[in-house]
C-alpha cells in the first residue's frame, strides 16, 4: 500500500544513509539506491530495515530487505542477501533514518491548509455543520454526517453511511463504511513513542495510518493514536464507549465491546469477540485472545489466552480472583 | 412530562407493533390505539411497557399498562388488566418497538438546524462567545455565559446564573439555575446501550434525558450520557472534578464531590453527601447509600450502604481493606 | 512576580477585610492597608497570611506577613510582629478574603474580549489555523504554530518555537520554549477547590498559574487547572500522554515520562526523571522522589522516595507486589 500520509523523501544513496546515523564508510559496496525503511516483514529488495530484539528472529531470517540495522550480536540471523548495518542502539538509528525519509510525522503540526466544507464540492453531498474544515485530497463516501467544527485533514478517507459528531479531528486515517465516531474525539494524533534523552526528547517517527474497519463506534472524548511503523486498527463492529485511549499499533479485532474509559497501551492486540468492562488497562505489546472477558477495573499484564475471563490487578482468572477477594 | 427532545411518532395499532417485531397477529383483540412505550411505572392505560427481570416482579404487578413485553415465565407477574405480548428477547423488542416510537434517538446524529447565536434574540441578554450555536426551541434563563464554540443543541433548557465554558456540546439536557459546565464537555450523547450482533450492532434507543439540577459543577472534559428510558440525573450542588464519565440512566444525589477520572457505569444510584476518590470505578445497576465516601481508585461492584466508607477492587471497608494491604 | 493573570482590588483596611468575614473590630490598631494575601513564605509586611495546620509550624514562625488568619490553638506559633486573626475555619475565612482581592479568580468565565488571531499583529508571523482565538494582552513567541478553533485566553505568554494543536484551550498559563500541546486540551482552568455547603458549595480562588517549561510536551484530550494560592508547574523535557488530569498546585520535575489517563490529585510534587505508567492514580499532598518509576494502574497514597519502584493499590514495592501477586 501506498502511504497517503506521508511524503516519502528517498530514495536515498546507502552513504547518505549511513551519515544520518554518524556512521563512517563501511565499503557496503552498493552503489544503487534505498527506497523505503520498513519493517522486517514488509520490506522488499530496494528496502533497508531493522532487527533489534531476539523475539524477531524468526521474521529477521526470512526478511527481504537489502539492509538492515542491527547489533553484532544479533546480525548473525539475518539472511545472507541482508547486509548488517551495526549499531549501538538500533531504535535510535531507526528513529533517525525514518525521520529522514518521512520528515512531515515527526511533529502534528495542524493541516494549514484547509477549507471550509462549504468550498469544496463535499457540500453537494455531505450533511454539514457549522465551520466543518476539511483538507486536500480527502475522500467522503454517500450519505455522511460530519458535525459542527469538526476537522478532516489532508488526506483522510471516509466511507458510505459515516457519522462522524460535532469537534473531533480526524488525520491519518482510514474510516471504512457505517462508522461513527462521536463528538471530541481525535483520531490519528502521532504516538506517545520517543527516546529519552536528558535535554529534549528524541521524538519518533509515527508513519502508521489508523484504521477504523465497517460498523464500528467510537465514544465521545476518546484518542486513537496512529502507527509509528505499523496501524493502528479497530476491527468490524467493534463499538468503544467514552474517553477511550487506543495507542499506537494496537489492533482490536472485530466484534469487540470496550466500556469506558478503557486504556489499552503500545502494540497490543486483542482479538474478536472480547469484551473489556469500564477502566479496565491493559499493558503494551500484549497479546489478548478471541472471546476473552476482562471485568471492569483490572490491569492486564500478560497475554490472556482465548475464551479466558479475568479479574484484579494483575489480571488474573476471575473465579480465583473472586475467591481470593471476597 | 412531555418529552421536548424526541418527537413519538404515535399511535400505532397493535398489529402494527407486533409487526416491527416479527410477529404474527395473536389475536390480541384491541382496536384502540397504543400512545406510548413506557417503562413500568410511569406507563398509563394506552402505553405499551416491558418487563425482562424478576427483579422488577413487585413493579410489573403494579403497572397501569396495557400490553407488556415479557417472556412466557414472567408473564404471570402482570396485573389481569395488562395484556402480554411473549418474545423470546424482551429486550431486543423492546428496542425495536422504541425505535419505531422514537426514530430519532438511536443516532446522534448532530443538531443541523443551528444558528450563530448572534442571529438569535439570546444576543440581547446572554454574555456568549465567538462562534456559539444554539438551536431551535431552546430556553436560556437569565445572567447565563455561553463560551466560545459551544454547541446548544435543539430544545435544550438552561435556567438563570449558568456559567457554560467553551468547546462543550449539550443536547437533550434540562440544565437547571446556577450550574456551571466548564470546558470540552459532551452532555446528553446517547448511552452505551446496544445489542451485540455479529455483523452490525442493534443500537439501543435513548429517548431519556440528562438533567442537572441547581448548583452543581461539571468539570473539563465530562461525558454525561442521557438515560435509554429513563434520565440521567444530576443532583443540586453536586461537583464533578474534570475528566468523568457517567453513563445513562445513572442518577446521583445532592451534595456529592466526586473527584476527577471517575466512572459511573450505567444505570447506578448514588446517594446524597456522597464523596468518591479520583479514578474510582462504580459498576452498572447498583445502588450506593447517603454519605457514603469510595477511595480514590476503587472499583466497586456491589451495592455500598449509607454511611461507609469503602476502598479496593473490589472495594470493601476501608478499615479492613487498609489493615489487609499494610 | 506580578500575577499578571488575576487584578488585585486590595488594598483594604484591616477593618474592611475583619467584615468580609463577618468578625467584629478586634481593636488591631492598624491604619495602615493590606496590600495582598498570600502563603506563609511569600507574605511581606504589607501582607496578610493564613496558618492552619501544625504541619506548616516552621514556615509560621518565620513569615513576615503583617496578619495571620488562624485558630487559637496555632497562633502561639506566630513570631511577634505577625498580628493573628483568630477564626473557627482558617481556609473558609481564607477564601473569603482572598475572593475580595481577587474576584475574577472563583469562576472561569470565558475571556470575552476576544478576536480572531487574523485581525491581530501575530497574523504576521504565527503560522495559524481558522478560528483560532486570542485575549488582549498574550504573548507568543517565534516560530510557533497554533491549530484551528484554539484559544489563547488573555495575558497567556507562550515562547519561542511552541506548537499548540486545534480546539485547546490556555488560560492563566506560562508556556515556555518548544512546548508541544497537542488536541484538545484544557489549560488553567480553576482547580477542583471548595468548600462544601449544604445548598451552595463555596469556590475556593485560584490565584495561581500553571507553569509549563521547555520541550514538554501534553498530550491530547488533557487537563491541567491552574493552582489555588501556588502555581502548577510542569518541568523541562517532561511528557505527558493523552487523557492525564493534572490537578491544581501540582509540580513535575524536569524529564519526567507520564503515561495515558494518569491523574495526580492537587498539591503532589512529583520528582526528575519520574516514570508514571498508564491509569496510575497518585493522591494529593503527596512527594514522590526523583528516579521513581509507579508502575502502570497504581494507586499511590503515600511520599515515594527516591530511585523506588512501586505498583499495586496501594503502591509498594515492585518486587513484593509481585511476589505477593503471582
Amino acid at each position: 500500500m501506498i502511504n497517503p500520509f506521508f511524503e516519502n523523501e528517498g530514495p536515498f544513496k546507502i552513504e547518505h544513509i549511513l551519515k544520518f546515523i554518524d556512521l563512517d564508510n563501511k565499503n557496503l559496496n552498493y552503489n544503487g539506491s534505498i527506497s523505503d525503511i520498513k519493517d522486517l516483514v514488509s520490506a522488499d529488495s530496494k528496502s533497508i530495515t531493522f532487527f533489534h530484539s531476539q523475539k524477531y528472529k524468526e521474521l529477521a531470517s526470512k526478511t527481504h530487505a537489502l539492509f538492515c540495522i542491527t547489533t553484532e550480536s544479533l546480525k548473525k540471523d539475518l539472511p545472507n542477501k541482508c547486509k548488517p548495518i551495526v549499531v549501538d542502539n538500533v531504535l535510535i538509528a531507526t528513529a533517525k533514518i525514518t525521520e529522514k525519509f518521512y520528515p512531515n510525522s515527526v511533529n502534528d503540526n495542524f493541516d494549514n491548509e484547509i477549507r471550509n466544507i462549504k468550498k469544496t464540492t463535499f457540500k453537494d453531498y455531505v450533511t454539514y455543520g457549522e465551520n466543518v474544515l476539511v483538507g486536500h485530497n480527502i475522500k467522503i463516501g454517500n450519505n455522511c454526517f460530519i458535525g459542527h467544527n469538526t476537522i478532516i485533514e489532508k488526506n483522510v478517507q471516509i466511507g458510505d453511511n459515516c457519522n462522524i459528531g460535532s469537534n473531533s479531528i480526524i488525520r491519518n486515517s482510514l474510516i471504512k463504511n457505517n462508522v461513527s465516531i462521536l463528538d471530541n474525539c481525535v483520531i490519528g494524533k502521532k504516538g506517545f513513542g520517543f527516546f529519552p534523552n536528558k535535554t529534549n526528547n528524541a521524538k519518533y517517527p509515527h508513519i502508521g495510518l489508523v484504521i477504523i474497519n465497517d460498523f464500528s463506534e467510537i465514544g465521545c472524548g476518546s484518542t486513537i493514536d496512529r502507527g509509528s511503523m505499523s496501524n493502528t486498527i479497530i476491527g468490524k463492529n467493534t463499538y468503544l464507549d467514552n474517553q477511550i485511549h487506543i495507542a499506537h499499533n494496537v489492533k482490536i479485532g472485530d466484534n469487540s465491546i470496550i466500556a469506558g474509559q478503557v486504556g489499552i497501551a503500545g502494540s497490543t492486540t486483542i482479538g474478536n469477540n472480547v469484551k473489556i468492562g469500564g477502566q479496565a488497562g491493559i499493558s503494551g505489546h500484549l497479546k489478548i485472545g478471541d472471546n476473552v472477558e476482562i471485568a471492569g477495573g483490572s490491569g492486564v499484564i500478560k497475554n490472556v489466552p482465548d475464551n479466558s475471563k479475568v479479574m484484579g490487578y494483575p489480571a488474573k482468572n476471575i473465579k480465583e480472583f473472586l475467591r481470593q477477594n471476597k
